[in-house]
């Protein structure tokens, strides 16, 4: 079938709108038609030709939702007219990793999905015969496209495409990261380095779990006001202290009758190495955590002294917010539409297929939290 | 009065044996008569000088096992003729730390304690009048000693004071990095780096725990014996495998239906940073844990692509093997009274005060696992 996609064609270069064909879903696949998808950093990190692994040409997009239209032979999970977010870390429940209950790093389709390809090692999308390589399993950046059955989140019917999708990356990796990864506990002190989308989820997360002090971090002065919509008590921009940032952490968060500093959990939205070492750095003696969430240039490596963790402090990472694709996802949206949890005023932004290159530049500019194309 | 004790004078000369004097306990302090002390890395981490911390004139030592002998006005919890181990991390049970239930490091004398003081801020210990420092607020190398009453574990009467002593610092560590840091399930698979004294009490951890694969990194395969002596099941010498020793231990460890190598929990007992980085990135995609329990020297940091944790390893630490002090070591002498862990072959010498400087030769020359010291 012919399907409108936006094409990268080459690393560096915008994307390129146009037609072309799609395959139907073969066993243990499905068809879905794309009814909104964001515009994620990383869809910028491989554009810009940054990321090591980028194939080109690709059909880019991972945080889409949309409607199952078609079921290729074995899949019983959904049925056409369901709802679904596309899951670009799939839910098998049948690798070691699925049942250890210590991941959400479904192992079953890593290796071709790393590829772009589909699990049988094959392309479903083409353009003149030639084909074009999936990405990240989902290749949302098309108003349709075919999804393993294991990579698909059934959701409720009521929820807003153009809202929900946002899910499917963003927010599930910051609230995640706090309630799957960090598992904050209520009563707690966090800091959030960055405060771009990742940033603004982490900390709407931390007021979902009843952080007490919510401490947000960024050299952008006008990230305040929207820190403080989600939930942020307390902005720091590095730049303005006059002085380093740790002690400084450290001095805001002094508490309890010996008055050691130190937050309970700190999160890294930032990708910045260095920032991720301030993280870990002023986190509290005896029992902090750190979450990397950013993604690091290539090569880019963290360090510290040892001692940082022999007395007490934990660095770890997460990834699409430790959560469960099929299992966690549902539940997210049901958060968004019970008011748990915002996303409407994150998407600043939404845009016709047409317009998807101008998500880019809004990106670049600091202007959107979210862009959103709407097919 | 007057107690034969080991002065350490200053950083790179041998301890002198004489005689100093100990004033009687103060308020909430004990005075406890020493009988059999370890010889640990760690005073010979301070007495060569590398300990930037380190003070002198000091009376060193600090895995000790003894008997009160008398309490000063207010304590307690223990009373003359109590069998008790010193401890060099108290545990106050009132203080933000012992309250947290997240952490052992115990917070109630830190700043004295690191400056060689009881609490107070003063000296028991002096010689012709100038007072000599106090060490990890023990100083067992000294036949009577006087240490806070939150700084001693009352221990059953009938374990002998030249094994249980070991218990002060090196099993602990060892045995309490598996069981209360990392929090190691039956079945799993491990990495020990470094066979030394700590090394071997983690492998044991292991084995009381019921892990599967116990797998013991040393360049000296002398250790190999050693390891097997206490449940190791695998010995690996990077020296002798042709290769590196990441990808090795990956391959070593592979298992299940992806056949996804990596250990479940890795334990580095050297206080090297590059073995440090080889226990992380050796750890298993998505859940592996590797603890830093060795001490690095002084400015040496470690270093990874933050990848490692964002694909769900973690980097912690652990101290004291996140033992709480009074609650914790009495189970671990019990435990080694039921015949639960074995402490008996890993005193290789056993000395007299005056013969103290051999037991620090016999460390250099890595000839002992472990000297004790009898009074």
């Amino acid at each position: 079938m012919d399907v409108k996609a936006a094409v990268a064609f080459e690393a560096g270069k915008p994307l390129e709108v146009t037609t072309v064909q799609l395959e139907g879903p073969r066993d243990g696949e499905v068809l879905v038609e794309i009814m909104a998808t964001g515009i994620c950093h990383t869809d910028e990190f491989t554009l810009s030709g940054a990321d090591p692994e980028g194939l080109f040409p690709a059909i880019l997009g991972h945080e889409g939702a949309g409607i199952v239209r078609a079921v290729g032979a074995g899949v019983t999970s959904v049925k056409p007219g369901d709802h679904v977010i596309p899951l670009y870390t799939p839910e098998c429940r049948q690798c070691p990793s699925c049942l250890s209950r210590k991941t959400n790093l479904c192992t079953a389709i890593r290796a071709t999905q790393g590829q772009g390809l589909m699990p049988d090692g094959s392309s479903r999308f083409s353009l003149e015969g030639k084909p074009i390589h999936h990405y990240m399993g989902c290749s949302t950046f098309a108003n349709f496209t075919v999804l393993p059955e294991i990579a698909v989140a059934k959701i409720r019917e009521d929820a807003p495409f153009d809202k929900v999708c946002y899910i499917g990356c963003g927010v599930t990796t910051g609230v995640g990261a706090v309630i799957n990864t960090a598992k904050v506990e209520p009563g707690s002190t966090a800091v959030v380095f960055g405060l771009g989308g990742i940033g603004l989820n982490v900390i709407q997360g931390l007021r979902l779990v009843g952080a007490d002090m919510i401490i947000g971090v960024d050299i952008n002065n006008d990230k305040k006001a929207w820190g403080e919509r989600f939930g942020m008590t307390h902005f720091v921009n590095p730049r303005e202290i006059g002085g380093d940032l740790v002690p400084y952490l450290v001095n805001l968060t002094k508490r309890g009758a010996d008055q050691i500093g130190g937050a309970d959990y700190t999160f890294d939205c930032t990708g910045n190495v260095t920032v991720m070492r301030q993280a870990l750095e002023c986190c509290h003696r005896g029992w902090g955590v750190s979450v990397v969430i950013g993604v690091a240039p290539a090569g880019a490596e963290i360090q510290t002294r040892p001692f940082q963790l022999v007395t007490g402090r934990v660095w770890k990472g997460s990834a699409f917010g430790g959560a469960r694709g099929r299992t966690d996802v549902p539940r997210i949206v049901d958060w968004y539409m019970q008011g748990k949890i915002e996303i409407d005023p994150m998407i600043t932004h939404t845009l016709p297929l047409a317009e998807i290159n101008r998500g880019f530049d809004l990106m670049h500019a600091g202007e959107s939290i979210r862009s959103v194309v709407v097919y």
